[in-house]
């Protein structure tokens, strides 16, 4: 008999935004949960991260990775996506809606996301150059054009193309980093949308699991 | 008798960039090519970009689309990964193998190509902006972090994970992006790397055939 293989995931030992479920961890914590698939966490520290050790897993020395058995990997999309294809539940069976969730995936990372990191890193890394005040709207502005298609083609469906998907898991996941700005608000069926996400119960349970990092009790799950 | 379904992508019947091979038609068409899988182009405007029709094809208003049969894709990563999922050459058989070449996928998309378009965006968007000329090196500066990581993890390997693959082709043709600028030219390995990208037969026929829309002069493909 073989035990089951029980993956180890890192997280940060100290996340920046101090257990708001930004961090990209919380994606795959989020998959793990809704594919009831239980999971180790390795916390790294900011040094450890840039140690030998975390650059042979991750190249770009950030978290989360994936280590299971023999297998590593890095990049949040690429782990959702290891997970959905090994359990059910993230992709739908029909051979099309599969690759139609799967385009969803890579909207969220490579449509959604880079001009809401545009946003994080202005703020962040830019708060203090002369420029700061004047780019912002036009950052913002490039966000709105995104945010108004992916709201026209959503309508008033619950999810991005049929059931819930590893599509809709990673496309809440973008747009919750926008929750501090405001802007999302002026979509009200988006603003429903990452509510839904949100209100999933394996969303609640990666939540929690992330947020007792930082206030030491330990999750319930 | 079922006759071979031939897909059909979409690309810019004038792209931006004059047929250089950035558009992201290219990245489906180079996959199309490594594959050995014929395919048709419709060539849409502008003007026929914004209308409902291609809006129901590609929610964000941009190229390249992928029809075959009942099914419609978007987004060039997703098509890459379809065409790559339903013929052998682009992802290695070996599941652990497979699982790398996907993280690569992604990691092209999502960690590599965001700063990099983030520079385009610049150069193109805010480039009369009085704050341009003295945020550029900012920009590039995150650039340069990120190729000083994925040329320490390439090393003196051809390509970054065993034979060449979806992961390899995606990063080749992010890199390419890079050209105009001469930030490449300061890794020596990854230039190498993406010359050897360029030097594959199939990438030399998708350029062909991307060209061939400016010249007027018919692809040998």
């Amino acid at each position: 008999m073989t035990l089951p293989m029980i993956p180890t995931i890192t997280a940060f030992e100290r996340s920046p935004d101090g257990g708001k479920g930004l961090a990209r961890d919380m994606r795959v914590r989020w998959a793990l949960e809704e594919v009831g698939q239980p999971y180790e966490v390795r916390l790294v520290s900011f040094t450890e991260m840039k140690a030998s050790a975390h650059r042979t897993l991750h190249p770009f020395v950030q978290i989360p990775t994936y280590e299971e058995g023999d297998l590593a990997l890095f990049e949040s999309g690429a782990i959702v996506f290891h997970i959905a294809e090994r359990n059910a539940g993230l992709l739908p069976d029909d051979a099309n809606a599969r690759a139609r969730a799967i385009t969803w995936m890579f909207a969220a990372l490579n449509t959604m996301e880079p001009p809401i990191i545009d946003l994080g890193i202005a703020r962040l890394m830019e708060g203090d150059k002369p420029w700061f005040e004047q780019r912002l709207p036009v950052v913002e502005d490039r966000i709105r054009i995104r945010l108004g298609e992916l709201s026209v083609r959503l309508g008033d469906a619950d999810w991005l193309d049929g059931a819930f998907s590893a599509g809709d898991l990673l496309m809440v996941s973008v747009l919750l980093r926008l929750s501090r700005s405001g802007i999302l608000d002026e979509y009200p069926n988006l603003s429903a949308y990452v509510a839904r996400g949100k209100a999933r119960p394996a969303y609640q349970r990666a939540f929690d699991a992330q947020l007792a990092v930082f206030t030491g009790k330990p999750s319930s799950g």
